[in-house]
Parts: structure tokens; sequence; C-alpha cells
């Protein structure tokens, strides 16, 4: 397996060193979850750990460990705060998976019944929108 | 939030008792893991918890601990089996999101540039591939 390094400039790293903002929705002392600015469905998520790998494939086993549980929490306070009927969890590896910023994070997406999935047009969310749905979640967990 | 409880006959309890057979590619204390019947893109695996839980919201934290670095272990080891360029981990939680067995599991699929994931169309891959697919993949384990 080859892997690229890490960059500590990437834009996830950026939110972590808090030199862009996020809206934030959890924090613990190894985990930070935040909005989607481009969400492809209402409630869409993102849960990163704070110590750096460029995705899963070259992370921590022990960090992994400790963002899962935080995953699992995410999913079930999205679902609840959304009134979703389902959870989709996706992570992508490298850009041939769909990759796009390269610090490791788990997409946690609500889902509800016949509402397909919003494609990534690259079209940033408002950000009241964003402000109201990550306390909707804050108040589910 | 509330979840539907448990099936002890759905098809990866059956597995995980021997009952019916699967193209194994690794198993531990806590974890196993097979070849997908219908793989989206070759290498295309599951990785699920001997534990029982319907999906990850309702799968005991201590389990995921376990379960999510043999989901790493096992997309290196797909994606240097296959000689792929990425690899996509997707977990599925009730059928809004496209859950069809209620067993915790993670897809761990191998992607490559310019080959789009194939889709789940009901039907089975031959059964001498998916061997030769289990063999790759321990092979690079």
């Amino acid at each position: 397996m080859s892997v690229q390094a890490y960059d500590e400039n990437n834009i996830f790293a950026k939110i972590l060193k808090g030199e862009i903002p996020c809206h934030k929705v959890y924090e613990d002392e190894h985990t930070l979850a935040f909005m989607d600015v481009m969400p492809q469905a209402p409630g869409h998520l993102l849960v990163i750990p704070k110590t750096g790998s460029r995705n899963l494939l070259d992370a921590d086993p022990a960090v992994l460990a400790h963002v899962i549980p935080v995953v699992q929490k995410l999913a079930v306070a999205a679902k609840d705060a959304f009134e979703a009927d389902g959870v989709f969890i996706a992570q992508f590896n490298e850009p041939a998976a769909g990759q796009t910023v390269f610090h490791l994070h788990f997409h946690v997406i609500p889902r509800r019944e016949g509402e397909p999935l919003k494609p990534h047009t690259g079209k940033m969310e408002d950000h009241a929108v964003l402000a109201e749905h990550a306390r909707k979640v804050r108040d589910a967990l």
C-alpha cells in the first residue's frame, strides 16, 4: 500500500485549529462533529477524529475505536432530530472513492423513505439553515 | 428512537452459525468478513460483528470499537488485492437507507478511477469468481 502524506493545511485541519468556523454539533477529547456545508439530505453531518490521518487507510486503529462510537451517537441523534427513517454512513478513501477533503471523516446522512439523496452539486447550504440544523442535532444528543 | 428487535434468523446470523456458507476472508474472536455475493465492484466484501445487532443504531459501542479496526484491515487488503485506487466504506441503517439484511455490516468496496459502481441488480456473482476474489484478499492480509 502506498498512501500520500497527511496535509496539515486541509480544510478540516483548519477547522480543528479554529482557523475557519463550522456548525459544531459535538466535541470531545478525540472527536469533532459538524454539519456538512453541502448536505445531501437535511441533517447531513461529519464526524472526524482530532488526530490527523489522510483517511481510514492510514489511521491509527485506536483513533478509529474512539471515533466509531461517536459516529453511532450522532447517527442516533440525527435520525431523531430529523425524524428520519434511516441513516446512511459513508466513508470515502481516495479520490477514486469520492474523497475530496483529505482528513478522515465519516458522513452521517439521515434518510427518509421516498427522498433520494441530493447529488453533490458544490452548492453551499444557507448558513442560517445549517445553524438551525446543528441546533436540532445538539438538542437530540 | 425506536428500533426493531434483532431477528436471530437473518442470513448473516445463519452464516455465523455455519448454517449457510460464505466466501470467508477473515475471522477473529469478535468479527467475520466475507465476500458480498452481489458485488458492486470486484473485491466488494462485508465485515460483521459476531454479536448480533440490527444495525449501527442499536449496536454495543464496544462491539463497534472491535469491528472498525477490522474494517480498516480489510479495506487496506482489498485495495491491495485488487490494485484499486480507493475504497468506499458504506454502512446502511434501516430500509430507507438501503439496508436489506438486518445484522450490522460494513461494506468495503474497492474503487478504481473511471469505473462506476455497479447497481444492486439482485444478480448473484459466480461462486468460482467469489472464491478466487476471497483468496486474493486473504493473500493480501
